[in-house]
């Protein structure tokens, strides 16, 4: 883990596990969302997901690739990191790992659309500016 | 099932169940809000969750039974059942079976609440009418 | 909270919300189980929901209340106290609150079931043990 | 949708949706295993996840891209494609639609693992034949 790197814990409960024994593939995604949502948190803005006035973040394309299973009661450390921003969007890589050992990683592409049409629409300046200091201390 | 049940076939996906191999106990309580979803669209309602301009429905308590477990793969029938009707809620009664066994049993209250406050409403005329119609018809 | 309750705090993220703006109903029931869990593991467990060699805990019943509705980025406090126990299960009260009002609280019964058949099986001695010393202390 | 295309009629239910009042992004990935569910069954394995004895299917790792929200009710197409196949892994193309208007596609990579190793396994020959015949027929 980098120094710029934002980590949450996550502990694996009944609900994320499948019948295969190991975390539903799906609730990764989860998990990594709650690591974005505690990163713009960290950034100071309070409602991440809604993160001004008639604005909403949604995901826009996720690249995930699954290397090894987390297990129930798994204690997991899952990163957000931002890699770039532009104008309505802010990429980051995250990482899902346990003691060390990579289980997921993904390149996520996350957008900044109007909540009424969902069409996208610039960051207001707070926000990039916030977004490129986290980028530009690496 | 007596004529008056309404009934949802309902399949276990992967995601519906656990590590111990069946399905996870809160998921029953999503294949009921599902029943009960085809219940009110059978009544006539669109949009069951907001069954009128202002309305939610929300669920205000579930006594629920969990007598046997499904598992992967099995094909199950969920069934809704108004017993009773209120001012301001329903009572239903819902089941989950596999080849006619029964595997889990709930009454369910459902509220009426307005959107902006959550506070209990008084339902619509035409939904007391219909609901009591699906009632009275026992 | 009395001293016997066990707390655990639970953050709301958008995985947990639904389209009426509020925690969706069946979300609460994963709180609870983790709460349970860290009861459990509080007490010694290892691996609570897999208790013992060859038995799982499985939610026999659960009796829920909904009074009112926790939100996006809300932090909640779920609690769970055993207050019965018997040979093959125990009765837990378990309550979730926002800034100490309640929102909503379930009697659960969970029981003790062999993993190969989900057959009901007797607690080992050392559970029931300390569930009793949990119990007892009051 | 071409001819070798197999779709999977979802609906979206209150579970499916979040406080942004569109499905949450997560959900998706779940539409899209009950459609591939669906296609192996439909090839004639009875336990799609469980593809023969000792042998689980995993999602390797999913590139996905979200074009438009889904709301509540809303009536959704899911389709599952096999577009590649090799000796431990095979590949799909998957896009969940409404009213013909693409919300999604992900190219999706699904490996044979060892249940209890969950290291690759090469795929019985009935399932590469079965796989294979689905292709070639494009």
């Amino acid at each position: 883990m980098n120094s710029q790197e934002f980590s949450l814990p996550v502990r694996v409960y009944m609900e994320d596990t499948d019948a295969g024994g190991i975390v539903y593939h799906a609730n990764y995604l989860k998990y990594m969302e709650r690591a974005r949502t505690e990163l713009l948190q960290s950034l100071g803005f309070e409602k991440p997901a809604m993160i001004a006035d008639g604005l909403l973040l949604v995901v826009a394309s996720m690249d995930i690739q699954f290397h090894a299973a987390a297990r129930l009661n798994d204690d997991l450390l899952v990163t957000a990191e931002i890699v770039r921003t532009a104008r309505t969007y802010i990429e980051l890589v995250q990482k899902v790992s346990k003691d060390s050992v990579l289980l997921c990683e993904a390149a996520v592409k996350i957008a900044c659309v109007a909540t009424s049409t969902l069409k996208p629409a610039r960051w207001p300046s707070v926000c990039l500016d916030r977004f490129n200091e986290k980028i530009r201390s690496l």
